[in-house]
C-alpha cells in the first residue's frame, strides 16, 4: 500500500546554500517547506568547494603578503598539517549536523534522501535505507541540485580517477607532483593552494592561451606571471591526449598534443561543471534531462504548465557562483510566498537583475582576481557604446604602503551613453573586499559624475578609483 | 627699489597634497600656477603623517593577521630597524626633490619660502635666505597651509617638548616607556605602532570614557579591548594635570588627576590640530588670524570682497583628512579655472557635496576602524528619521575563513524617509578597502532596495552587507 504523501507549501530538492535560502525566505514569507538532500546538508560549497578551498588558500595569500612587508619574516614554509586541520574544522569534519539543525530552526523539514520529481507538484524521496517517501507540494517545487564537475572524454582520463574540486579540497596527503588540466578558477585556485602546501612540481595544461579566459586579459596574465615566478609550470596551448594510470592510486602519465609525456602523482581536472539534472525525474514532467533548466527572472522554469517548478543556483546555468545562487534563492523564496498568498509578485526584490548586470566573481589566487559585470569584450559584443580605462594599482600610494613591489591592475568599462559602469576588474593582492564598491556602483547605476564625489580614503588601495576616474577624464 | 611682482593666474600657499591638487587641476583647466612652500613640498602628510604612520602600522596589522591563521608563524617579533628603514624609504628620506619635480611637471612654478598674503591677490614669499619675492595672482590665491598639532596648556607639558605626530612618525629610537595623552586617531595609531615596535610600557591617558569618540561607540570599545589584550594600558577619565622633564631628552613624569604619577621615556600628545593661519597675513585683508578660514561649497572664502581667496584642506576646518583636502583641491582648481575663463562654475564637479554627506575615515589600528557619513547619534541630532542596524562581522563565513576568532562589527544608519544610507561603520581586521563600498552607497544615494541586488561574493567579508540588509528586514 502506497504511503500517504506528506504535504508542504514548497519542496526544495537540494540543501546547499541555495536551497537553504529558498526555504528560509519562503518560510519567512509564511509558507511551510521541506528540504530534500541526498548527500550532506550544506551542499558542495560547504564541504568540497568555496569553504575548504578558501581555507587552503588563505595561508598562501597571507604568506605572500608577509614576503612583501619588510620587518616580518615567517619561521618556515606553510605548515601543511596545520592548514589541513583548520580546513577540516571549516568543513565541520564533514558532519552536517549543524546544517540540519539550521534548516530545522528555519523552521523547515529536512528530508534525507534522493529527491526525484514524480509528476506535477510531486516528489519522491528515496531514503538511504531504500524506502521511498512521497511528498506533495501545494505551491512549488524548487530544483537546487547544483552542478557536477565535468570530465573531458580524453582516453584514459576517467579511468585514471582524476581529482576534481572535491578531492582537491579534501586532500589529506598533498601530492609532490601534480598535473592540472584546465585554466579556470578551480584549476588556478587549487594549483596554487596545493603548490603552497607541498606540490612542488605542479604543471598546468591550458588548452587556450591564457588563464581565467572569461576575465579581462590582464587578469590571466598577472596570475600566470605570479604562478611562474613561484615555480608553477604553466603550459598554454596544450591539450591532454591520453592518460595512463596502470595502478590505481599509483603514478599517472599524461601525454599532451605536442608529444611530451609527464609523470605525476596526481591529476586534477578543472574543466568546468555541468548542471546536475541527470536523475531528478525531469522526464516525468516532460522536460529534457540535459543542460541547465531554463528559468525566467523570477526563477520559474519556462515551459512547465501551471508554473509550479522553479530552479535556482548552478542548475539553471545563469552563473555558477554560490553567491548568485543564494541571491536567486532569496528571490525564489520571496516570489513563491508572494504568489502563494496572492500578493504582488513583481516587486523589485522578486526579480533577478544582478545575474545579467552585475554578478561579481573572486578568484582567490595571489594576486586575487575580482571582477563584476561585463568585460570590455563582452560589453562591446553586447552592443554598448564602450570606453574602457586601466590603471596600475601599484602606482597608488596605498598599495605602495601595503607591499613592497605591489603588482596589480584595474579596469573600468564605461557605458558612454549613460555614463555608468558596465564592468570593473581589480587584480592584486588583497583586493577582495574592494570589489563590492564596484558591485554597488554597477548595480546602483551610479553615474561617473557622482562617483567622482565618492572619495576614497588616503592612503588606501581604494584610491585606485580616483586614478581610474582621472584617467577617464574627470 | 622693490622687485617687480611675478604674475600667475593662481597662487597656492602650501605644497601638501591639497595644494598640489589645486595646481594640477587649475593648470589642467588652462591656467598658470605657482605653489609656495616653506617646508617640504609634499606636506605634513608625505613626511610626518599619513605615509610614515601607515608604514609603521602595516607590519603590526599584518603580524596580527598572521597570528590568527593556523599554519603560519612569524620567526620572531617585528624587526623594528627594518620597519624604520622602510619608513625612511616611504618618506623619501625627507628629501622633497621628487615632489618638486612633480609640481614642475604639472607644469607649475614651485617657489620655496614662507608665503604671506600682502593684500588682495598679492603674496609675498620670504625665501630661506631672507629675500622677499612679491607675487601677484590674476584670478585667485589659495590657502592650503594645513594644520598644526595642538598642545594643551597643561603645566609643564610644552616645556617637556612632547612628541606630536611629527616626532612619532619620524621615530629613530623607539622609547621603551611611552605615555600618550589623547584617544583620537593619532593617539591610537601611534600608540599601537610604537607598542608593536618596542614601546613595551605604553600608557594612554584618555579624558573621556572611550577611544575614537567621534565614531560609533562600539568602534572605540573594540579598539580598547584589542589594545588591552596586547598589553597597552588604556586609562579612561584621566586628565594629565602636570608634566615634569627636568633634563631635556630625559625621563618625563606625568601627574594625572587621580593622583597617580607615571614615569616614561617619552610623552606623545594627540589631542587635536588647529588650522595653520598664524602668520599668513590674513590681517592684511581684514580676516581674523584665528580659527579655520570659512569657505563656501566652491572653497571660496566667505567675507572677502571680489571672491579671489580660497582655502582648502585642514585650514578650512571642514574635515581634517588628507583625502577630503585633496577632494577640495580638485574642486577648487576646477572652479577657479571655470571662473577665470567665464565657463559655468556651478557644475556638479565644482561643488563640495562629500564633506557634509560622506567623508570617509580609516583608523589603521588592529582592528581597523572605517566609517563614512554620519554616526547614528549625529544623524539623529541632524533631524533625520533614523533606523540603525548592527551585525557581528565575525559571524560572516568570509571572516571566519580569513581569521580564527575574527572579531569585528558593522553598522548601517538608514534614512527611513528616503531608504538610503546616512552612514556606515566597519570595525575589524583588514576592512579598509571594504569601506569604499559604503562610500559609493552613501554618496550615490543608492536605495536599500537596490543595494539588495548588489550581491557580495561568497565567501568574503563583504557579505556583511547581506547580513546587515537582512537584519534591516530586506
Amino acid at each position: 500500500m502506497a504511503n500517504e504523501a506528506d504535504v508542504f507549501d514548497v519542496i526544495v530538492i537540494g540543501a546547499g546554500p541555495v536551497g537553504e535560502n529558498v526555504a528560509k525566505r519562503a518560510v519567512r514569507g509564511g509558507l511551510t517547506a521541506a528540504v530534500v538532500e541526498e548527500r550532506l546538508a550544506g551542499g558542495e560549497c560547504a564541504y568540497y568547494a568555496c569553504i575548504p578551498s578558501k581555507a587552503l588558500l588563505r595561508p598562501m595569500g597571507l604568506a605572500a603578503e608577509v614576503s612583501r612587508v619588510p620587518g616580518l619574516e615567517l619561521r618556515g614554509p606553510i605548515d601543511a598539517p596545520a592548514v589541513l586541520a583548520r580546513r577540516d574544522e571549516t568543513v565541520s569534519h564533514l558532519d552536517d549536523g549543524g546544517q540540519v539543525s539550521w534548516i530545522e530552526n528555519v523552521p523547515a523539514t529536512f528530508v534525507r534522501g534522493r529527491g526525484r520529481l514524480a509528476g506535477p507538484l510531486r516528489v519522491e524521496v528515496t531514503a538511504p535505507d531504500g524506502g521511498v517517501r512521497p511528498l506533495r507540494a501545494r505551491h512549488a517545487v524548487v530544483i537546487a541540485t547544483g552542478s557536477d564537475p565535468w570530465i573531458p572524454d580524453t582516453p584514459g582520463l576517467r579511468e585514471a580517477r582524476p581529482w576534481t574540486n572535491r578531492e582537491a579540497t579534501s586532500v589529506q596527503q598533498v601530492p609532490k607532483r601534480l598535473a592540472v588540466i584546465g585554466g579556470g578558477a578551480v584549476a588556478c585556485e587549487m594549483s596554487q593552494a596545493l603548490h603552497s602546501l607541498g606540490a612542488q612540481e605542479t604543471i598546468m595544461f591550458v588548452r587556450g592561451d591564457r588563464l581565467l579566459a572569461r576575465t579581462e586579459p590582464f587578469a590571466g596574465e598577472l596570475v600566470a606571471k605570479s604562478f611562474r615566478d613561484s615555480g608553477i609550470d604553466v603550459r598554454f596551448g596544450r591539450s591532454c591526449v591520453r592518460v595512463e594510470r596502470p595502478v590505481p592510486g599509483g603514478p599517472v602519465t599524461v601525454h599532451t598534443d605536442d608529444g611530451s609525456v609527464i609523470e605525476a602523482d596526481e591529476i586534477l581536472v578543472g574543466t568546468g561543471r555541468r548542471a546536475a539534472v541527470g536523475d531528478i525525474g525531469l522526464d516525468t514532467i516532460g522536460l529534457p534531462a540535459v543542460g541547465p533548466i531554463e528559468v525566467d527572472a523570477s526563477m520559474r522554469a519556462t515551459g512547465v504548465s501551471d508554473g509550479w517548478l522553479y530552479a535556482v543556483g548552478d542548475v539553471n546555468g545563469r552563473n555558477l557562483l554560490t553567491h548568485m545562487g543564494k541571491y536567486q534563492g532569496r528571490i525564489c523564496g520571496d516570489v513563491i510566498a508572494a504568489r502563494a498568498q496572492g500578493r504582488p509578485d513583481n516587486l523589485r526584490a522578486t526579480r533577478d537583475i544582478a545575474d545579467d548586470r552585475g554578478a561579481p566573481q573572486v578568484v582567490f589566487t595571489d594576486p586575487q582576481v575580482c571582477a563584476v559585470g561585463r568585460t570590455e569584450a563582452r560589453a562591446r559584443a553586447d552592443g554598448f557604446a564602450v570606453r574602457a580605462v586601466e590603471y596600475d594599482i601599484g602606482a597608488v600610494s596605498g598599495a605602495y604602503l601595503q607591499a613592497e613591489g605591489y603588482t596589480g591592475r584595474a579596469k573600468l568599462v564605461v557605458d558612454e551613453d549613460r555614463r555608468v559602469l558596465l564592468g570593473v576588474t581589480f587584480v592584486g593582492p588583497a583586493v577582495v573586499d574592494l570589489l563590492h564598491s564596484a558591485t554597488v556602483a554597477v548595480i546602483g547605476e551610479v553615474t561617473l559624475d557622482r562617483l567622482w564625489h565618492a572619495v576614497p580614503s588616503f592612503p588606501t588601495v581604494s584610491e585606485i578609483w580616483l586614478h581610474l576616474l582621472e584617467e577617464y577624464g574627470l
